[in-house]
């Protein structure tokens, strides 16, 4: 989309406007989504003023919606939600230089406080006082991008380059996690990775780490038409699909089945390399105990199992596992410093196409509660499989 | 000890003195410790013979004599215990150079296979090959240092100066695990670093950790004449003595606990640093899973958890503290390249002095079975505190 | 010095002054320093305003009091000199939270874009857009410290503990510099370090690499008094007294001299150590091509040559020493985040003191011109060593 | 190559054949090639005897051809050329396991003493006593692998999957360079990589970059068919043909020359991004002064430039831009625990082609004078590129 188009868009002169009136969609409790009418000031010295024009839909998000809460974070008040967005400057705050109206942009919807230690250093996803949105942890609620029209910081704001959609660049939120675990996991050429899950994130995982230079990337999900589709489409050089095992209620049962798990996975990604003696890093993006036992089980000595996934907040490990052959046990949360990284990855077409990884479209607003039905889901009514769901504004 | 000394013990021309006989403190079932005789060849082409005069007594050594195990390791055959060690040249073999006879040794027991990716990358700790003396776990078991001599390759054995003491070089090997420890732990300038546990490992685990740079160095142990050991030898800049609590069986209680354990020793940190957000670091030398819960509370985020101390093999923590702060979860297993570096730390004379941690001797292999029955209480029957016991040789 | 002796020098409530008349030292050429008085304002929202109590001289404002000049920077207009400074809040900018008037602060003088590359990875020290004190660098000049107040982004102030003298926050610069160098050095326990050039910077270099765990650190400087003071006062364990040499003109010669002097250097280093192959890490700190030169002889293979004095622009160097033997060459420029390391440091006391480096200290801002004059020495009329100038006010 | 049919080449049982006679290519002079008879033993305990089936001719091969001496190193007695080689098993030593009759390997031809600080830390290819293959470092000097047989270590032996030829085996040599290269540049995934000088070496750097994540990889040579190659072929992203500039005897020109080159350079990676400010990382693989004085120029603050070729020994470098930018010179000496690497790589087919790098190739030891005659050339008498010259056995 260029400037012209958006003439058509915003015809009045939209750097002063002022107070305006946007939609958004607001959730005020579980399930209970609504269209409401916001009123919008002129972007502050240092803000922009983007129009959303596409937003993916998380698991936060679904999670918030299904329970007004997130993990241990309660919403206390209306919130819109949404944070993998792109969307269209329409007007610019008086202190930014280098941003034009009509010029497309990537938002990095975490705002940290770029003076406390993990701010200073470079690690601002770390940062106590961060502002994300569409997350409840800051009370007022820093409100998500489904919405008509956003006031962001222009530092925190990446312009697009013209070939890369606005799909593609609203999936830069889970490509910048993808960036970030992969940077955390020090991926060595010629490495073997595991990825556990093949949801957006696992997906992006294993793509990412087959660009680092990993050469056998193995991808394992309860799901086969997930695995299949990571094969098909290049993220992962090998697939396994997990049967669900049932009952397992005692510690002991899971971790045999955790090492099950593990061995059967190991033994896919023996099969080219005769002394294979485990992965060189494990990538759980599930966030299920299991799959963090196994990744114990199944990454070699000195090596690392990634948690990627938010899960399960208290877990039963064979710690001894990963203590006896000094495996690195390293946490991801969000990303910091990576939108230009991904920006200059989804220009070069390295990786996988991001705009087919959308398999569902909903226009508009009003249509974001439908967005959300479905998102919880691994297939659609059609039996299409459900990867990625964005609502186009 | 000098060579003349030795021309008194070894009169005969060591060097092809062939087959002889030596005594041996060797383990035969629980308690079950004899003294024997055994008969000892000249060393192969690549090995030394070394007459063994310091040995520590360590908490795998206890738990071999009392269990005729060590956590999954089964004794199978009579295993003679010892390895941390150190002694004198008798007899050097033909394809040795750069030794005398006379010389003193401390002696590095654990002799990797020299080829295996672990080893050909400096991480021989991980070989899986590895055999480690006084340990089960290769069969037939390799026999520990409590020997009159034994043979080990020179390549594992290490040239101690004439100041640095017999005891000192024995305890080169709990040494070693502090370098290794600190080392992974990737201390900076300025840190604040929290040790559980105040015995042996834990004690040269603060130290290195202040020599390393950390200013801050809490240490916290539920015995107080060991957090006062700490503190008034120089090992430690803070203390905390914790009050041994009871009766908890579920996860929620003990999680409780170990937040309020976090929180007490996180106030005593604070004590003179108001912006306190938890330590750097933070090492678990005690293997107890409360420690490793409090640690992931009591450490900031980006910070790293060390597991030092071998302990509780299946551990349930609340690995979301670890995810959302991402605090690295790092295993300590023994030691690689540690000798070298650990012969100049002696050296220096930066360090508390090893020496003074001796706080029990025992004369000759037929006390060894004296020194095991002390070696698992934290005071003898005087009510002194017992740091490290050497059985002397 | 606590607030209640500031209420006698700013009896004025001071948040409200306005604009107000304060004395400033200014440089208008080649040592053309006049005493001026100029107008300063209100702070600004995120700014304080601190009333200067010490500032270091430096050999960069050495440089631009005799050269109006640099390197490579010309000054243009007037320039108030100055950047190690420390002082007290006097007025607070109304966006400001956490500091109170009265309280004591080190000031770091640079001052980055916050948005850049360098920034947002924690190394604003290569921020293209830094604006930093008393450099000519960037048109107008940022005005130096020597002034009898400023006002300076309350971000990059830092308060300090009341036991650490204004002298030795004003020497939070240099030793900022020592941490950057020491921390890029990647120092381990019982490390050989080299150290060339026994200034302040040289000796805090040679401090800092002590407290990070070398067990050896060699000083070596062309003034033996120097030396003789970095061993007594315990920044060094080992000195060199280097005797100039003269008539060296022929890259060959240059280089032989240089050969020369590493061998000298490490026989020193070598007197406890038999194998010894070279240092871990030599820090340059002279800005000397002959120490270059030498530096990459004197390193062991692997080892790392840190350039921290700035000196000779084009060098010839012997690089083959460097690139068969991989010896990495790190160049420092200033520091980042360690400002709060070193505040941490100054309060554990585990450096040698600080205020013991201040050898001169004149009173006034009319005194600067003396200052300048000195600082050029190692020696002062009386035969006394120059190590650091304080300008009080 | 199976074993059978090496059954027809060395029909006798060859486990125990004993002293035999082979056919070596041995240079006793500038240009003095001959073929020679030497006589062969079994293969010692920890060996394996190996028929030599492909040997890659690299340009240290051709320094001694031409002038009997590489760099610093004169050959003082009769010297077989060769250290890029595979071959067939045709004995196995008797304490050799895991190896056959028959099996193809790839040749790692330094062999090190395996006790070494860097031995022991992983970075053996720094080993003071490593010995390795045709280079005259070592006396006598260890022969190189132009012979019809060799016995070697067989720990220095590796394994190569079917599917991989026996030029592409020989080529892991030059190509460990690369992964070794690319390792020590800590590539991030996106960054821009510059690669100066397109022959063996530098291809394969180029490409070892973009496999590790760089996305913009722009090479450069004087050659304006190697740099076509190198586009066509998909080592690298962009390509620059330089010009050859005469004349330059001041270091000023040569200065100048450099920036220009740079800012050429850089102009061409900037075509798609309008911040750049200079290569992540600069590979320098011609050896040569103005390349190395354009690294400098060419890379980013906080980049790193990486020294590969082995080329002038004192270079003059205008140190300052590494000094205020932060730019780390790291140098690059063969290779370590590269093997493994790159046959996982050769096997997964990431990197285009080897055998397409191989233009010439000469049947028997015979020919080998011929390869060195062309080896030193850019372009056969047909005026086809010359890049990679095998000699086949």
């Amino acid at each position: 989309m260029g400037s012209c188009a958006l003439a058509d868009i915003y015809p009045i002169p939209v750097k002063h406007y002022g107070k305006s009136s946007i939609q958004a969609s607001v959730l005020h409790g579980p399930r209970d989504l609504r269209l409401e009418t916001r009123s919008i000031s002129d972007p502050a010295p240092h803000e922009l003023q983007v129009a959303i024009k596409a937003t993916g839909v998380c698991g936060s998000d679904v999670s918030y919606y299904s329970k007004f809460r997130n993990g241990d974070l309660q919403a206390v008040a209306p919130l819109s939600l949404g944070h993998e967005s792109s969307g269209v400057v329409v007007a610019v705050g008086e202190a930014v230089s280098g941003f034009q109206i009509g010029e497309r942009v990537a938002l990095e919807v975490g705002v940290p406080c770029d003076s406390c230690r993990s701010c200073q250093r470079g690690r601002y996803n770390l940062c106590p006082g961060m502002q994300f949105r569409s997350s409840a942890k800051s009370v007022p609620h820093f409100q998500g991008t489904l919405q008509e029209r956003i006031n962001h910081p222009a530092k925190w704001c990446h312009k697009i380059p013209s070939h890369v959609s606005m799909d593609a660049a609203a999936l830069l939120e889970p490509l910048s996690v993808a960036i970030h675990a992969t940077r955390r996991a020090a991926i060595e050429q010629g490495d073997t990775a595991i990825v556990f899950g093949a949801g957006t994130v696992g997906l992006l995982v294993a793509a990412m780490a087959k660009m680092s230079g990993a050469t056998t990337v193995l991808i394992a999900d309860i799901d086969a038409g997930r695995v299949s589709y990571a094969l098909q489409n290049g993220f992962a050089t090998k697939g396994y699909t997990v049967t669900p095992r049932h009952h397992l209620t005692e510690t002991a049962e899971k971790l045999a089945a955790a090492k099950d798990l593990a061995s059967d996975i190991v033994e896919i990604a023996c099969a080219d390399e005769p002394d294979f003696e485990g992965a060189d890093v494990t990538f759980d993006c599930t966030g299920k105990e299991i799959c963090m036992q196994s990744g114990l089980y199944s990454t070699r000595p000195g090596g690392r199992l990634i948690m990627v996934g938010m899960g399960t907040p208290i877990q039963t490990l064979p710690m001894s596992a990963s203590h006896l052959r000094e495996i690195d046990i390293i946490g991801i949360f969000r990303y910091a410093n990576t939108y230009p990284t991904g920006i200059k990855i989804l220009s070069s077409g390295v990786l996988p196409s991001l705009d087919n990884m959308v398999t569902h479209r909903f226009k508009g607003l009003a249509a974001a509660k439908e967005a959300f039905e479905l998102a919880g889901k691994t297939m659609d009514k059609d039996g299409n499989l459900v990867i990625k769901i964005i609502v186009e504004t």
